[in-house]
């Protein structure tokens, strides 16, 4: 027993009991003929003092010695405190050590260790475990793991019962890059780290396990954006006899419970949006909803004029920004450099400010009259004060503009609060989406996914007209989790492989067990998966997932606390009848 | 909505109620007039009925047009069963279906769907998802479900922190084979699937975790024993600032839990045992307590007369097998053919009756006199009745050959209740074990464990001598867990991988980042991880794991079902700046 109590227990009730504690030395003050030791370890920290009136010679220079981040132990009687600290749980107390030992010596940590840290995210990467010491990445770890418990016993007192599917599985063309394990027992052959559990769970249900679910790890070897990692996790479900409510009602009841349990908010039924109305209102299939700023479709009021911009484009969409008329020229100037960034990619930016006297001032009042920029206003819900923001172009493009737009200028405004939580169920997806590149067609969700009953015809004639029952569900602006109904037909299955370039000699290689598996009573089915990494973050108030990882990996994928991947020995190669191409 | 209940759920109290079902189809018994169907899901079985007087003629064609294992849909009224059945909790009623639906047909499974199965290990593989709906591989998965669940509330209740650590990681040349993960990034180098997250767990003590636990998958690449898979998963757990006594108590109180919730049997306090005690009582070091039979050195009683066999032996070693001594000539015979085969390997077996009468018969009487022989039952604890079996040999050798006879009979004794629990602490493990075909000392554990205190110096005199703070919690005969207390001194790491053969150098490369990691004010800290898989199946009864996994690899490594591992395209090995390099 290396400790009675813990850093973050003593208090007032504790005064005149000897305790023994361990921990790390967050900081001492040495006033001379008294020092005192702040003594930290997970659960909080506790003051130690020692003085030269109470204290031997000996331990007084020993704590003299003592440097940041030293891990001790000591025994000593808990004393009422002279200055109180209201701001510590502990505050009330000190100790009054008799015995001091030290554990382990420190090094100077290379970033301090404070809630803010002078350290950078390269530096606190390599010594993460410095980095977990302090308090924003430990409770987000911390966090992390009660959001898990709180999942599997909601899921679990729902009879959902979680089963360990395989890691080494096999690799399929479809959807993003597989890693790959070279096999030695099977010389030449490979397997696959899951992109997904999607077929295991899906034999589950075919095997009558009904209500399936697992937190699992996923891999995807992509080039990783700032936020991706090439290992993430998922809340994998699965259930079979449901239909799109069913799945829709379970997975909100579980949503709920988290921010009930969690964050300690109560909400109520979650709004229902058509894809094509979040595309059509939000430019975005993942609307933020905490805030409105509804797209204006302008083509109807501003295409009959001579301004070539508008007449020319597919599409005029604005929104009003609540009280933007106080923006400066210079200000809206900068704003219209923002929509022109590459990020962003929009060609200009028309406004139009809506004066407190209800009167309308346009960049393009060449064009436009009063009562022209009126219809604007109505069709964006702008009022006196507002400014309202027009783009216009290829639809798809410009909608991603104006949203990318959207969600800046309410960020400016503070109208993304991470306290506040706005979910919402987007229904109805496409099935297919249009690869620009190739012209080719793949699934959006992915080749498992059900069409909407009746449009299977479709495929032939309008394939990106087909609607999927495909839903996600948002958060405050990001898919936090997305599923479909499947299909559960082999001939079915066998369609859609075709429609998405699979030769039926590919489909059968690829997914012929699945398919066989359809011809064995397969029962109706489906699921949805969340993204654990960024739930939790979310839930936790923060717009990055790395504080809620606990060894992430940087933007070329790779851990720079370990130092992987590395280079391994010719024997392993070897063994695994692989020899390294390099191609530089 | 497919149901209103399920198929375990109708009872009496729903006579009169009309309630809609789905399910397969388990067997139907078609008398003519009278049909009735077995409708199965997860959660049990319903009768339905349909007759001739009641059920319309189209409907009555349809059913009898179903086969086993089809997915149907039915809406009847409950209603009282005439010949009740006390079998099944739904045995008193059966439903009387008004509407039948064919969710899905199914062609006739490859073998039944039924608690024993027809059908063989291999064909169960290919079609693992029909071998899931049946009762005895369902229920073990939910067992396991049940299993963890019960580890990650206990442990979580006590403050622990299920942390996730990271699948790509880093190779290294000690213990078991990597499996390895060609990074497309990084090109030329390679991550490693953890054979267990053993650094990551040590780091996240130094980060101040404390508690920490994670059941979690690991991988090692070994040719596969009859019961080994190459993907497993572990319950992992370290705790920070604590000594060997509080780990065995913490892990003991888990299990005890385990046992009280799952199994409903209560233990008392675990007996520890020390390593040596164990090799000398069981000749192992996992001894399944729940019998005697422990083993009598001889040496002493048998070396003094003129069998040569003894006298040149370094270990005479007998055990006495209660009731022996009704065996016949021809059945000790083919015991002495069973401990000859090459699995167990003993050159031969002496015997010993113990007559009723107190009198002994030997099969070396030419040499032992009656005194002698006493002096061999009371070293074996013989009774009246019993055989006592001597084998004699090299110590390690001779100790596994009779631990493996011990086993063989205490099994044909029914003395391996898997109804009865009997853990075992067993302590004190060496720290470096022998390899004999190379001379060099390994670690037994793994190079973190740490030696007892005082005996880091015998490192160079007796190796082989040192004892570690190492311990194995065994059940029944199997070691379900195993951990240690770890370095946490950079200078004693670092002595540790020279003794290991690691050159500077090595242990650099390898290790480096622990290492360093422990300048920073490393805690004390130790931890253990059990073995989910066989601990799931130990506490539900049965002596392999397979059933326990839901979709297992065969001893080629391979999943039949999907078929995996396989090649993969030109395309991707390129990307990979791989060739493949065939031998063969």
């Amino acid at each position: 027993m290396y400790r009675s109590h813990s850093c973050g227990e003593v208090r007032a009730s504790h005064i005149n009991t000897e305790v023994t504690l361990a921990g790390w030395v967050q900081k001492s003050r040495d006033k001379g003929f008294m020092v005192w030791v702040d003594l930290r370890d997970r659960y909080g920290i506790t003051q130690l003092i020692f003085d030269e009136e109470r204290t031997p010679k000996e331990m007084m220079e020993k704590v003299k010695s003592l440097g940041r981040e030293f891990v001790i132990q000591i025994t000593g009687t808990v004393i009422d405190r002279e200055s109180k600290n209201d701001k510590m749980v502990t505050g009330d107390v000190e100790v009054l050590v008799s015995k001091l030992e030290i554990l382990n010596a420190s090094m100077t940590p290379p970033f301090t260790i404070e809630d803010k840290t002078d350290g950078g995210e390269d530096i606190r990467m390599k010594y993460r475990y410095l980095d977990i010491r302090r308090n924003p990445v430990k409770n987000s770890l911390i966090f992390r793991h009660k959001v898990a418990m709180e999942v599997r016993k909601y899921l679990s007192d729902q009879e959902f019962i979680e089963v360990e599917t395989p890691y080494l599985i096999k690799s399929t063309p479809e959807g993003a890059r597989d890693f790959v394990v070279p096999s030695r027992m099977n010389e030449g052959q490979f397997y696959a780290l899951p992109q997904s559990p999607q077929t295991f769970k899906q034999l589950l249900m075919v095997g009558g396990m009904d209500k399936y679910f697992q937190i699992v790890k996923c891999f995807r070897d992509e080039d990783l954006r700032a936020d991706r990692q090439p290992e993430f996790t998922q809340i994998d479900c699965e259930m079979a006899f449901v239909e799109q409510e069913d799945i829709l009602n379970v997975f909100e009841g579980l949503t709920r419970h988290l921010l009930k349990e969690v964050n300690n908010v109560e909400v109520d039924k979650f709004p229902r949006m058509l894809y094509d109305d979040a595309m059509r209102i939000y430019g975005n299939d993942k609307p933020d909803i905490r805030f409105g700023m509804e797209f204006g479709e302008l083509n109807e009021v501003a295409q009959h004029k001579d301004f070539g911009v508008f007449n020319s484009a597919e599409l005029v969409v604005g929104i009003a920004v609540p009280g933007g008329n106080a923006y400066t020229r210079k200000e809206i100037d900068k704003l219209i450099d923002w929509v022109r960034r590459p990020q962003v990619g929009a060609l200009g930016m028309v406004y139009c400010r809506v004066n407190e006297d209800g009167t309308f001032k346009s960049s393009v009042d060449k064009f436009y009259d009063q009562e022209d920029l009126a219809k604007w206003a109505e069709k964006t819900d702008a009022k006196a004060g507002d400014l309202i923001c027009i783009l216009s172009g290829v639809t798809n493009k410009v909608r991603a503009q104006l949203s990318a737009l959207r969600m800046e200028l309410a960020a400016r405004l503070g109208l993304r609060d991470p306290k506040v939580f706005a979910p919402l169920w987007v229904i109805d997806f496409p099935l297919l989406e249009l690869d620009e590149e190739t012209g080719h067609y793949h699934a959006m969700h992915h080749p498992f996914t059900s069409p909407k009953p009746g449009q299977l015809e479709m495929l032939d004639t309008d394939p990106g007209a087909v609607k999927a029952n495909a839903y996600d569900l948002v958060l405050n602006g990001n898919e936090i989790g997305g599923g479909s109904i499947r299909i559960h037909d082999k001939k079915m299955q066998a369609t859609m492989l075709r429609h998405l370039g699979f030769s039926d000699e590919d489909a059968r290689a690829q997914f012929g067990f699945l398919m066989d598996a359809f011809e064995y009573g397969a029962p109706p089915h489906g699921g949805l998966a969340f993204g654990l990494d960024r739930l939790v973050a979310i839930l936790g108030g923060q717009e990055t997932i790395r504080d809620f990882i606990a060894f992430p990996k940087n933007n070329s994928g790779r851990d720079v606390m370990i130092d992987a991947p590395a280079f391994i020995d010719d024997d392993q190669l070897k063994e695994l009848s692989l020899k390294l191409d390099i191609k530089s």
